[in-house]
């Protein structure tokens, strides 16, 4: 079953009716449909764009046999403007000069450059000035836990590397590099990060698996003097209590007094449970699969439960387990805030736990890491820190959810000044 | 002693021998002039910058201090518009599209990259046409043997990695990612490039001191299935070759049957006697104060001989040593072809080899790796090569050769179309 909605090129013929057969066929295989957009249009046909997800057993090769079949339609692929807009990849390196005269070729290059190396080995510090290392993040996978996908490898991750370099420049003006590296066990990718870490002035690891994921942050955090940052646990972090601070705001609910009730101890189930408890939480319940996340939770003063535990006992629920539809119906009680995290399909709709009386549901279309991620690296750069630590991460979130509007929890991650506010509130912090 | 040129601004006051009186002062002290530039003149003074070398034990701040004592003269300090054109570093990484709609966001990160992941996990070759990495060399270093700096470490040489990657997308259009690694010892350099090497379309090594780069370049080649090459090796030889190519036409001798004497046999001087030697010349000597870098020359077929031995036999000699004045002028012969390619300053300089009788000499000014380098990795790019072959090094030292004009060796290392030609002659022979 593929989980991740897919966006296809499907071309109709004229015909009264003709896009709803194309729907119906989509919806009758057990199909979703996300989104619809007309593309182009000609004297015989018009070329949709349909997201599409699914949601039984079929596959998408399946549904596309079988509206090839219909006499009006015509399956083109897979949509080329997703393909397109990755073709040659999504970043490029580019050098700050025109490099076109030799006046410019002797200052950059030798023998002009000579002298630049000569003060950086005199006075390192000179390196923030004369490099664009304080600029630069590397964005690290090793491929093991890439979107939804699992473990597909680095190469196959490269695509969202790429993506987080580009928000990285587009909202806050850092160079991203992107690094895969084809190892997986702790001692080894610990090893490589620090033996290339001179070259960067902070560290985003993404997408690692858990647990591995925790050790190599917490080894990399005690070698290294720059920050580094697991962003599926702290940036997802971040969004979250962000999301429920608005929330607990709109309520008027304590959320030091509330109890916290984690479905799922992963990455970012561990992340988002750690941030919650140095916020002040009091409270914190959890359940996973996996005794050593348990054991994780309770070292970090949070107490075992079950399912049927955590949705009879708390305030708030935040599911972070990747199983689709968890939660039913039923176990939600009155007046629960219900963050189903899940992408992209949380363990239950939030129309649905609406309907059962919670007060507030988000899933994790919403709570976005690029909320976070821009903002909080750009500050702590800005403020030579050499790590990121709880006080940046929490005024990360105070500033997010200040900037909620009156009916969104979160504001919009393409304001740029929204970047900058939390930008600056890591930075205070920071200094 | 300070061998590499400095460039400073130096203001004087508008009277007659205000300038001569500081050059001079830089002469007494043992500083040559290499260039003066009038850069900026208010009604009371003048902004000069000097480039100047140390040629004798005076260092630069006790000759500024002799500067500031003549009553119209004030040295401001080293250049401001090298420092300039460094600040914030000489490169940044950017989106290739502008991240400003929810499409946008959609289609290059998630959801839509997912399905570019997708194709990339069953197809792996689909990551040549969809990410950057085809089009991406890392540039790495560990610092041990920069420019004629030595062993300064991986942030110092910083400088030269940016200037790298600015000339790559400047002259090839390719993104040059600056890598800088902290460890010294072959097993490990090796093994943290491998770990990261998923990264990269190609890998060039870049100031690893000898006899390290040799073992890691071998080691490297072996496990990687994408070019790398250590650029002072074969890059420094690539263009030497070409220079002969051209100097050896212009004379009319045949490279094939004469004596070649290799003077020092470190990175550089094995690299150019091992493309010699593939190319086809037959006689090779060499001396080098090192026991293993004499055995390395008898690997590689040559023999070995002394400083004394290689000016009596060789007919062309090549020098690259880092010892400033090692041929004396005596030991030269009449005919002789003599390229003294330590930089900044040569075993011998140009004009008394000449003044001795020797048909042609060149410093390693004229011989610069950036005529290589940028269009050997474009065209091993473009060919989908997995590895930089002997032929492919031939290729680009032949059409560099053909490049070269009536009075000059080679070619204009600004000019684009050098590049592309070089890329094209190295793509053919790749195929």
């Amino acid at each position: 079953m593929s989980a991740i909605p897919e966006i296809l090129e499907v071309e109709t013929s004229h015909q009264v009716g003709s896009l709803a057969s194309v729907l119906t066929t989509f919806c009758q295989a057990g199909f979703s449909v996300d989104d619809v957009r007309a593309k182009s249009r000609n004297p015989m046909t018009t070329c949709w764009e349909l997201t599409v997800t699914a949601k039984s057993e079929v596959t998408l090769a399946e549904v596309a046999a079988r509206v090839e079949k219909l006499p009006i339609a015509h399956v083109v692929g897979l949509s080329n403007r997703i393909l397109k807009r990755h073709r040659g990849g999504k970043i490029v390196m580019r050098s700050t000069e025109e490099i076109t005269s030799l006046e410019v070729l002797r200052d950059v290059y030798t023998p002009g450059v000579a002298q630049v190396c000569r003060a950086i080995q005199q006075n390192p510090e000179a390196a923030r000035e004369y490099t664009y290392i304080s600029n630069t993040v590397a964005v690290i996978t090793n491929g093991t836990a890439i979107l939804g996908l699992g473990d597909i490898g680095p190469v196959a991750g490269m695509p969202v590397m790429e993506g987080k370099a580009a928000l990285f420049q587009q909202l806050a003006g850092i160079n991203g590099i992107p690094i895969l590296m084809k190892c997986k066990d702790v001692a080894t990718v610990v090893a490589t990060i620090e033996a290339i870490a001179p070259s960067f002035g902070a560290i985003q690891l993404e997408d690692f698996a858990a647990p591995e994921c925790f050790d190599i942050e917490i080894e990399l955090k005690k070698r290294l003097n720059i920050p580094v940052m697991h962003d599926d646990q702290h940036g997802t972090a971040v969004v979250v209590l962000a999301a429920l601070l608005s929330a607990t705001k709109r309520y008027d609910i304590d959320l030091h007094h509330s109890v916290i009730g984690q479905i799922g101890l992963g990455a970012a189930g561990i992340g988002i449970c750690s941030l919650l408890i140095d916020y002040g939480v009091k409270h914190v319940l959890g359940t996973d699969l996996s005794e050593m996340a348990l054991q994780r939770l309770e070292s970090l003063g949070g107490r075992r439960s079950t399912l049927q535990g955590v949705m009879a006992e708390a305030d708030i629920v935040i599911a972070t387990t990747g199983a689709k539809g968890l939660i039913k119906p039923e176990m939600v009680r009155k007046g629960q805030i219900i963050l189903a995290l899940s992408n992209p399909e949380p363990e239950i709709e939030p129309q649905v736990a609406l309907a059962r009386g919670a007060w507030c549901a988000l899933d994790g279309k919403v709570a976005n890491n690029v909320l976070g991620f821009p903002g909080i690296f750009r500050g702590a750069l800005d403020a030579r820190a050499t790590h990121i630590s709880r006080e940046m991460l929490l005024a990360a979130a105070y500033a997010l959810s200040e900037m909620g509007g009156r009916d969104e929890l979160l504001p919009d991650c393409l304001d740029r000044t929204v970047h900058a506010r939390v930008a600056d509130a890591v930075h205070a912090v920071a200094r």
